[in-house]
């Protein structure tokens, strides 16, 4: 393994009706208190008042940014920037699920910032502070509760960037499983490919010797495929939501399950160059590319994708080649995704050809993409048309 | 799984080479510095000449205690607190294993307190701060350098016991595989009991539904006896070493592998009986207790042993009973420890039966041990005795 550095300062809370910690857990952080939602779901399901009966309780004063969208855009993150200046806020307060807190991410650092927050997500600044933040998770997917990244959609430029940053991790985060009780389906579905996803980042990789990194990974995929199904039959399935919830947070927990081996993030960038264009959910965009991104990558090293077919899926080698096993992994995972409803193409969608070029060449745009095997424009095209 | 808060904010700096970063991470904290130490053996191998050397790059004004003893003494504590005071130190610097780390988190914590320190190990306090904590790992084994616990003992009253607080978490930790490399045989093999045994304490529970947690640990096990051997057949393989550091990092690391579940700690419970009148190895005493302790409870919720003999050793269920595959599990472990050359009796030490009454009187000087099985007076007189 390589060497690193690992720090997550991210409190925790978790279980169920922990949301009547947020008072105790808000109060250090001072009085004046920006609230970031979504579509207003949250009013619905009565979480709305909880939160804001909790901020009463210490004499809070709460400005509200609400409708941040799936994708969330850099026109919600400037509103907010303006709202934590104006009402000069304390700790900045999301939410929801990934893409309000990625939100709240960016707008805490953009309030510290003298200049264009978009800068960040351009590589031209790096993040030197900022505002408190603080979470409460309805959505098991991109892990953002305890982690310090972020993904933003330029409406205007059609780009979808991201950025990390040890400022930008949540002081605490409320994870309460019920509170995905509610997630349709569809969301339940996309969440599970995310974590996923996560992992197969993390996973596939070039770096030897870390046995205990990759058993890491297996524990998480194996926990997640075994908790799946048994969310979307039983929404209210408090152990299977929990674990999902769990799965989820340590998927992508300031790297904690791959410390000092090399990441890949290649299919996470194509699949953002897709939902920058199309604006479709990232889990279903990620449901789509991944498994034809391990078809074009997996002879690189093919011993790692043996070994997670047999770990992962539990396919018996027998008397199959190295080639034979490695597939078979793969067509597990896309007949897993097929199996819990998850999209296998972008015609899924109705997105044809026409943008190809273009997602491409934006997505190699600081360079060549992944690291298990290093994918230039071409590449990426080749993928998107497995993809069609 | 139940409801838990998790939090863990100690930065770790993983790799050789990175004692080359003390100066950096230590001039946050100011410059008078306890330099805290063992044996001298870091004077040996040239770790203290680079220590001073980065902290005189800092133009720290260093103070040292040195003589941590291997179960580490109050009277040390005692003396660190007294140098803290006088020299108004700004941050405890451990250089060592888990003694001398958890005779600077006991310092830290007694220097911020008006009383006795020993208040915090009999219950009679609680840490309300403590110094910052910097420390350097040179022996994997008790996962201090990431946790907020520490065991000190008291040769007067023959006293060994536990205190843990999120104010004693180390700020930094330094840990380079490399600092490993001269560890003796024994102490190796003594590391590797430890961290077994912290999974074990956490991997034998009887709360349900909590998979994801029960792999994280079984990753742990499978990766130490993967590694061990390799480690004392080849003291400096670098991956052996770095495989090892990583795992007791992660053993017992604020809990993170059994979050939301309810640990044991009988067995510690046991051993630190055991060691606060005949100051044995810590490593030792778990080996010569825990298969008896598996051995005596295993029957509480025989499902656990099973999995823990298939996951961990491989042994397949066959034509097995329950209780054979249970059993087999645990003969498993011994063998492994016998293998290894870990102590399977007390007679190894000569201790015999003079002590019995005394260690299983203090074990439940604070109500029943572990959780299991909730053990009383008897019940540790037993196991003492299977010790024998």
């Amino acid at each position: 393994m390589n060497s690193f550095t690992f720090q997550n300062p991210t409190k925790i809370v978790f279980g169920s009706g922990t949301v009547s910690q947020l008072g105790k857990l808000t109060e250090a952080y001072g009085k004046s208190i920006l609230l970031v939602y979504g579509s207003g779901s949250i009013k619905k399901t009565g979480l709305y008042d909880e939160v804001m009966a909790q901020l009463k309780s210490i004499d809070a004063k709460v400005v509200e940014l609400s409708g941040i969208e799936p994708n969330p855009r850099l026109t919600s993150v400037n509103r907010g920037i303006e709202l934590c200046r104006s009402e000069k806020v304390d700790l900045v307060l999301a939410v929801g699920g990934g893409s309000v807190l990625d939100a709240a991410k960016a707008i805490a650092a953009g309030a510290l910032y003298d200049g264009d927050v978009w800068d960040f997500m351009m590589q031209k600044a790096v993040i030197r502070d900022a505002l408190p933040i603080g979470t409460i998770l309805t959505l098991s997917a991109t892990g953002s509760e305890m982690n310090g990244n972020a993904v933003i959609s330029n409406w205007e430029t059609k780009q979808k960037r991201a950025f990390g940053s040890i400022h930008a991790y949540p002081r605490f985060s409320i994870l309460d499983p019920t509170l995905t009780f509610s997630v349709p389906r569809d969301q339940t579905v996309n969440g599970v490919v995310d974590i996923m996803s996560h992992v197969f980042e993390q996973y596939f990789t070039l770096t030897p010797n870390a046995p205990l990194q990759e058993r890491l990974c297996e524990s998480i995929l194996l926990t997640v495929i075994e908790n799946a199904e048994i969310a979307m039959e039983n929404p209210q399935n408090y152990e299977a939501r929990a674990n999902l919830m769990l799965c989820g947070t340590l998927a992508l927990n300031g790297g904690l399950i791959s410390v000092g081996t090399q990441n890949d993030w290649a299919s996470h960038g194509i699949e953002h160059e897709i939902s920058a264009i199309y604006d479709i959910p990232h889990g279903a965009g990620l449901s789509i590319v991944f498994p034809n991104w391990m078809k074009y990558v997996y002879q690189e090293r093919i011993d790692r994708f043996t070994q997670y077919a047999e770990r992962v899926w539990g396919i018996e080698r027998g008397n199959k080649t190295d080639e034979e096993l490695a597939l078979a992994g793969i067509e597990a995972t896309r007949a897993f995704f097929t199996r819990i409803g998850a999209p296998a193409t972008l015609a899924y969608y109705n997105i044809g050809r026409d943008n190809l070029d273009t997602m491409a060449k934006e997505a190699v745009l600081f360079g060549p993409l992944g690291n298990f095997k290093k994918l230039n424009e071409a590449d990426v095209r080749q993928i998107l048309e497995l993809s069609l």
